[in-house]
């Protein structure tokens, strides 16, 4: 291909648009084809760069994972009371979600059918399961209610956060910032106003 | 095949087997020989009841569309103050999550790339707005909190709800009716215990 020579890519760009592809296609839907097709490359010079397809979804779910633990390494995740750690845990999530969302992508409908799917499927449990240990706490402490499960509340949480992957778009209406404090208001206070 | 014969399918009872399947390996990843060896049939009979793969996905579409739009015609939908009808509409599509969680996972993963999938998109867009409706009526009667945008709030409720199609199976530890109480609460009242 004559323009390749142009085009010096190097790994992360790579993996950049494989995972624009695979959030687009679904990663099952797509072929090394489209990947080249979308990095304007034959596929052989992707392979020359990459192993193959689930490589490439690796590093994505890596990245993804590692910005998400990163969160549980902040000051404000790690001092404070466990209410105003849990606040902030979950308005980090969803901002990492709206900056990372072709790889929070990957990762929210990752089916567990690969080797690197399943282990990204058990460090996405990890961070779950801190996470609700923390509102466990939480509710030991008097601070969240205690009439709903710690590990449902998680689950319904992150599924309200993992739900902007289906429909947020850059440059859409609504800025980034709004969603990150609605997830946090809905979650934590509700949306009935106080009387 | 001589089995064949013992096992007079009917067109619903395809529907449910190609729904279990759709859900399981994605609609796009499913193919016709799938559902045939899900329903220990061969092709030819499949063929014999629907014209192919959209037909049977268009029924689960339809199933699930019908009974969200059935809960928007119940009393407790169309009485009462705008506040309570959306406490009663979420809790149902909570339910009705649960109740035909394959026909509804099927709904929630939809991406548009047919004629079907479109006209589902269309229809779930059309109930959401009337849920959205609902929301900013509520908060002009004073009754939801108003630094949050109507929309947003329909998206992200919905997408609470929405969540449990990931991860939710029949026979799981937590109970349905866990499940929906904490949609609800968590959707109206968040997580906070009132000091």
């Amino acid at each position: 291909m004559s323009g390749e020579a142009r085009k010096p890519y190097d790994i992360d760009t790579l993996t950049d648009i494989a995972l624009r592809v695979f959030a687009e296609r679904g990663y099952d839907g797509a072929s090394m084809d489209d990947v080249a097709r979308a990095a304007g490359i034959t596929k052989a010079s992707i392979y020359h760069h990459v192993s193959g397809k689930e490589a490439l979804l690796d590093r994505g779910l890596t990245r993804a994972l590692d910005a998400l633990f990163a969160i549980l390494d902040e000051p404000q995740s790690l001092e404070g009371s466990a209410l105003s750690r849990l606040r902030h845990i979950t308005g980090r999530v969803a901002e990492i979600t709206l900056l990372m969302l072709p790889e929070l992508t990957v990762l929210v409908r990752v089916s567990g059918s690969s080797k690197s799917e399943r282990a990204a499927l058990e460090r996405r449990r990890s961070f779950d399961r801190t996470f609700s240990e923390l509102i466990a706490e939480a509710q030991r402490s008097g601070a969240v209610r205690t009439d709903l499960d710690a590990r449902l509340i998680a689950r319904l949480i992150f599924g309200m956060s993992n739900s902007v992957v289906e429909w947020y778009r850059h440059g859409s209406s609504i800025a980034e910032g709004a969603v990150v404090r609605a997830v946090v208001a809905i979650g934590f206070d509700g949306i009935v106003r106080p009387q």
